[in-house]
């Protein structure tokens, strides 16, 4: 942020406001404070007999990589309209929303995943435009070596496993900032 | 928003940008897309002992009523900590963060709701900067009629009949744009 939004001024500061405990953006000009908040990312786990609908990625970051039908919820959105949205762009699939499956922060991004269980409605899906390629897979077929998100490969394992445990709950967790090991750290050689 | 944050041009533009669905404001000037998303608001049902913490507002709006310790998500956070420091802000008290227990979607003002079950860890409590009053209520003693936001009247409704029923689940829905009624259309006189 460079110039208020407000008024234009060249006059941005990082300060903490009166009465406030974090820094914020605050224009010295006109006073208005400038608040960041996280993001949330909706999106769903397409179910068809068994098998999970997954996105090969057209767009980066990621780009060639496998996900589930996600994006950012908009203004004016409930979650399931648009985890709806999303599976419809990137999937041009039909689901039935089901039930909150993962919830998931992302402190060191300032996002915060929510995932829900669907069924696909019908086999008619196909990629949308920032998909290359969606298809259906068993647990066996998954790529778990090319998947995209790490709150991806989360929704999937934490589903396969329920599955196998046979029972599906809420899954509410976080993902904090991978950090990066050298090679002495990590046993490798 | 009157001017663009990034290059201070006062030509910002409300148009869908190429490749997109949705109307953006976007700046002539230096092509800036500046994304709007919808705000967390986290906070938690604090039990002791059968009764319920509540937290009477010291600020707009709904200044004066009754509501659960809750707030807008903070960048870096998680929603477990966001949940944790809005109770340590709003009532003085220390909780330890549960399940989540309801997820409501408000379109029309672009939130979510995001409340976790918790247990107060003292009768070590009193109100901060931005309560009045912070009390343990009893089903019976909650001041129905004063609550300040239809979020907390669902989710203390959905808690003391889950607790009637025996088990507490995770509640998903969403709540409209109240419409407001001419008295013909409502039966009064």
């Amino acid at each position: 942020m460079n110039f208020c939004s407000q008024c234009g001024a060249a006059a941005i500061e990082l300060r903490v406001p009166e009465g406030d405990t974090l820094p914020r953006y605050v224009c010295a000009a006109c006073h208005t404070i400038h608040y960041r908040n996280p993001k949330i990312v909706v999106g769903c786990l397409p179910e068809w007999r068994g098998k999970v609908l997954l996105c090969k990625r057209a767009i980066v970051p990621r780009l060639g990589l496998w996900t589930l039908p996600a994006g950012f919820l908009e203004n004016g959105e409930t979650l399931a309209a648009g985890a709806l949205r999303e599976t419809l762009e990137e999937a041009k699939a039909q689901v039935d929303i089901g039930e909150l499956y993962t919830v998931i922060s992302l402190p060191h991004i300032s996002q915060v995943y929510m995932m829900f269980r669907a069924r696909l409605a019908s086999l008619d899906f196909g990629p949308g435009p920032e998909s290359l390629e969606v298809r259906l897979f068993d647990e066996d077929d998954v790529p778990w070596g090319e998947l995209a998100f790490r709150t991806i490969t989360r929704t999937l394992r934490n589903y396969f496993l329920d599955r196998k445990l046979g029972g599906l709950r809420l899954h509410v967790s976080a993902i904090e900032k991978r950090a990066t090991l050298k090679p002495e750290l990590t046993g490798a050689a």
